[in-house]
């Protein structure tokens, strides 16, 4: 027995914490054990590396080391949290996981994508999401949330064109794997938003039921 | 104009500082600019990085979350310090460098050394030392240095086993690579470690001058 892994995925300001509220809501209700976890961290340790990677520093930072840095966080965290959950049979919701490294890592600081497909492969061995759930929001609301709620970090601050790759390296990530990557429009009404990730939650759980 | 790179290794209690203090003599008599470093570290993130592998923890630590970790302070290092350092044409001293990875990691961990030989083919991309003086004593001998020091990591705090399985690793290492690695056997007197590691300086720096 195992339980399912889902990760949230999105650009700043998307909603990613609205739509995790939602998800364990959901999951309550229908009596399934479940982690919230989050990348980087999910760990002790990794929480100690989110916050190197996420603080502000005059020291430029190198885009490898940056790299690095999130999948020693991110192998701690599967091995520690993830796996151990799943085992449990225990579903695992992660507020980003390895698509943010394709987006952030990536498209954002010009790192070829099979440098991260020779990590993924190597140190993940398999362990990625059953189902993803990107919220997509337009850049310019995305960040009037962000400056709303006061919370800045290294990232945060990048320019707007930063932000734009972020959001259509999302999109072209979704539309690749579009059987895992499930897009979910969070410039609309709270309510529809809800309704769209029970949605996906249902059909997923209708699915794991439906499996020998 | 490019300065030379060189590396210290050896076991706990090996007598790498006092190495490098004569090192150090050595290059000022000589009028040649240096810069003394170390690993895990030499930047102020790569330092951050080396508290977080070398601290004491209740949470096990992954090898390859170690490893990468690891990796991530080398590249930074590299970058940050090191290339510029040389490119300035100044000599670079490091206490460790990426022999310590195939040992303390490899070795040390049960790390396959070809996972190591591809992070440093992808990342250091031929920033390697052009000499490595490996200080070589016996474990118990490093061991009661360590120990009257008064200092112990979590590294120190490893088994006589793992302590020996690093001394055999690192002399495999230098018989391997013969012509860069120098074996100085740190069980002598003072006066001939010192007097072994001018010879090694002296014949770097003689086939320095003769290249063209």
């Amino acid at each position: 027995m195992s339980g399912y892994f889902i990760s949230i995925e999105g650009g700043e300001g998307a909603g990613k914490s609205t739509a995790l509220g939602c998800i364990k809501t959901w999951l309550t209700d229908q009596g399934i054990e479940f982690i919230v976890t989050r990348e980087p961290g999910g760990t002790p340790l990794a929480e100690e590396i989110r916050n190197l990677v996420l603080a502000p520093r005059d020291e430029p930072v190198d885009v490898y080391a940056e790299l690095l840095l999130v999948f020693a966080a991110r192998v701690q965290h599967v091995k520690q949290t993830i796996l151990p959950a799943l085992k449990a049979g225990k579903w695992v919701i992660s507020d980003r996981f390895v698509d943010s490294s394709y987006i952030y890592q990536g498209i954002g600081r010009n790192i070829d994508a099979k440098v991260i497909d020779d990590l993924v492969d190597r140190f993940l061995q398999g362990a990625l999401p059953d189902a993803t759930l990107l919220l997509d929001v337009p850049v310019s609301i995305g960040l009037q949330r962000v400056a709303s709620r006061g919370e800045m970090n290294r990232l945060d601050g990048e320019s707007i064109a930063f932000h734009e790759k972020v959001r259509s390296g999302f999109l072209a990530l979704a539309a690749k794997h579009s059987q895992r990557i499930h897009v979910i429009d969070a410039n609309q009404s709270l309510e529809s938003v809800e309704a769209d990730i029970c949605n996906v939650l249902s059909d997923l759980n209708t699915s794991a039921v439906g499996n020998p």
